[in-house]
């Protein structure tokens, strides 16, 4: 048989979310009549917002009709939706709707955004992190070795209670940078002066940043950036990556988008002058085929003025919750972060608790699924994630339960 | 900026079809007022089946109720499309519901597997060929070097009219060998003992063989096979890809799997018996985040009795213009292959016309819109595709318009 990636050997165990999965199926097959309430996987409970469900309807209909039937579309995505997301999110930022490449989600763009560099490209990864940028790039053959719970070949920058989740800039020079702000997982923001020192640095040492900005409905604060390109400069040394899942409940419809300024320059080895505009689009044309129809025209209603007022109220409904959640956990003596610019809650755990261990306790003894900090990263140890996007009710019950379990501080 | 991934350079030109839209739209540019007939892209036009339709607004019903909501789905898939795939597909082929893996397209699912494998697989296409299996492979870094119209890296299985384009064995062992059948663009097919040859002798020499099937819709000859798992020991050394694009008209919804029985095994670098299984879901798990609900359902409904009987409506509707444009070729005095179990025509054009010149022909003095064989590798240089997927009366046009451009014999 041909011989295989051989990366994809050094991956340690599996996909984060598939373990948890596993765990669960066990623990629910074990006690098929408990109550489990979910606030580990990050996914929206909440139905699609009426002007979404109506665009779909809309759709489907010209799907049955033979003069508006809709086959392969732009490999980009449809003007019409490029043109409201400019109009809605970038009017002031310098973005145009060319620069817009419309996808079936932020994971299969950051997961495939990589493919773009040379394998010797460096990569830096906030810890703890998405674990999508890591593996995809251990995948390709960026990771080096694994050891100690982490690869040698990926440049870790801590984000914990000691630096406020501030990460310091890299001793060592990467190439790619990954951003994701408001954080995912630790719910943590950086201020606009916070994140141009990191477009500066970028700027200053030739890297690209790669920013995942799924949250940035989350965020209320003031002074805190949405975009990237609100920063001075940003424009030459960023993508920022972008999804309707967490914004309006897309987890199950799949959109979401790259915005790609045409001045992002390629580096060395892209003969005359390619840009990595240019490469995208040749990558997606040559290796996907576009969101479908039905679903661009239910992003596109999310721009509409019906559908940012209904997905204001959902915004709203899992940052209740996300409070609920930081109050209960604070109440019970732990240390809280994110949860006010961010849907997660991150909770510091006890000295000496692991976050696998405190997975399975909250598991059996709450009925509750997290997911462990360690899944994130190693500076994810002694931390766990819970998210907002669970059912109120289901989340007060949550709250109740963990104060049950914890009727003394635990420390 | 960092250093770019060096083999996209090594990529001529654009992706074929991105070429053929930019000739387009110029024409159009500067006749807008002409009508023009699309025979070139192999995009449907009739619109989706009222069963599908049915099942799209069922579904997105569901998404508006907070108890049918569904956010992310199973990685591989909801398991009610792939038990009602195999039941309708592969009922007595041994291929179980977990050996599909549903995707957005088998565009995706064929640019993507390749990752699996380690880069100094060596890979063999039938030439012409659908460009995406030489690109990706090109993109990774498998295509060495591009001359005279051909990559060193890549080993050519020529399909002519002079092997009545039955590929033969290649002389020198290739890792992965991609065949199509019914085949992109020739149109023609393979017997079952014309494809065993293949499946012996990726046995024999321990290859990999990647089916790609996404025309098995259009097979009526007898004694040709419409899966690769009818041939004896395939089970081991083929997976197979296939779409409900042209089945039943998802070109612009999106939907497709992978058959990837469980007992293939991974080669060499693989520590501890991994198969392709596992690769493939882990791949999936971590770069992907699955085809949305509803067009879940929709494929459902092509399985459903109603769905079946309305895409053999379809698919003899696209035959019939096949064999209409067949007709018009042959009249005009032209050779012609396919068009009988697959949508495409596959013209022999007059000696010493290139294919591309052939294309500005059509479409200047017929505004018709066809492909270069050219465009699919060597051996398609001297030849035309044309595709079934039309309007019937808009096909019937263009066949008047052909016959008119061709008064006499053109050799």
């Amino acid at each position: 048989m041909p011989s295989v990636n051989p990366y994809y050997d050094k991956l340690p165990g599996s996909y984060l979310f598939s373990e948890i999965g596993r765990r669960v199926r066990e623990f629910t097959a074990a006690h098929p009549r408990n109550r489990l309430i979910r606030l580990g996987i990050g996914d929206v409970t909440s139905p699609l917002p009426p002007s979404v469900i109506r665009a779909l309807h809309r759709a489907v209909e010209e799907q049955a009709d033979p003069e508006g039937f809709k086959g392969y579309g732009p490999e980009q995505g449809y003007e019409f939706l490029r043109r409201a997301i400019v109009e809605d999110s970038f009017r002031n930022l310098g973005i145009t709707p060319e620069e817009i490449f419309v996808s079936d989600g932020a994971k299969c763009d950051l997961g495939n955004f990589q493919e773009l560099f040379d394998l010797s490209c460096k990569v830096a990864v906030t810890d703890p992190v998405y674990p999508v940028y890591v593996d995809s790039n251990v995948m390709a053959g960026r990771g080096g070795e694994w050891k100690d719970g982490r690869f040698s070949g990926i440049i870790y920058l801590p984000c914990n209670a000691e630096n406020n989740f501030v990460p310091d800039l890299p001793r060592e020079r990467p190439d790619l940078i990954y951003l994701c702000y408001p954080n995912n997982p630790t719910g943590t923001v950086l201020t606009k002066d916070q994140l141009q020192v990191w477009v500066d640095y970028a700027r200053e040492k030739d890297c690209l940043i790669l920013y995942d900005s799924a949250y940035e409905a989350y965020i209320s604060g003031p002074d805190l950036p949405r975009s990237i390109y609100e920063l001075e400069g940003a424009r030459d040394v960023a993508v920022e990556f972008r999804s309707y899942s967490k914004l309006a409940g897309f987890t199950g419809l799949r959109c979401g988008y790259v915005v790609l300024p045409r001045t992002v320059p390629a580096g060395r080895a892209a003969g005359g002058g390619t840009d990595l505009w240019s490469m995208w689009l040749r990558r997606q044309s040559t290796k996907y085929n576009g969101c479908p129809y039905i679903v661009q025209r239910a992003a596109e209603a999310v721009h509409s003025q019906e559908g940012r007022a209904e997905t204001r109220t959902l915004v709203k409904k899992y940052m209740d919750n996300a409070r609920v959640i930081r109050a209960a956990f604070e109440e019970t003596g732990f240390r809280v972060y994110g949860g006010e610019d961010a849907p997660y809650v991150w909770v510091k755990l006890p000295a000496g608790l692991d976050s696998w261990s405190f997975f399975d306790r909250l598991l059996h003894e709450a009925e509750i699924v997290g997911t462990p900090g360690a899944g994130f990263g190693p500076s994810g140890e002694g931390y766990f994630r819970l998210t907002g996007f669970g059912d109120p009710s289901l989340t007060e019950e949550a709250a109740a339960r963990l104060k049950r379990m914890y009727k003394a501080i635990p420390e």
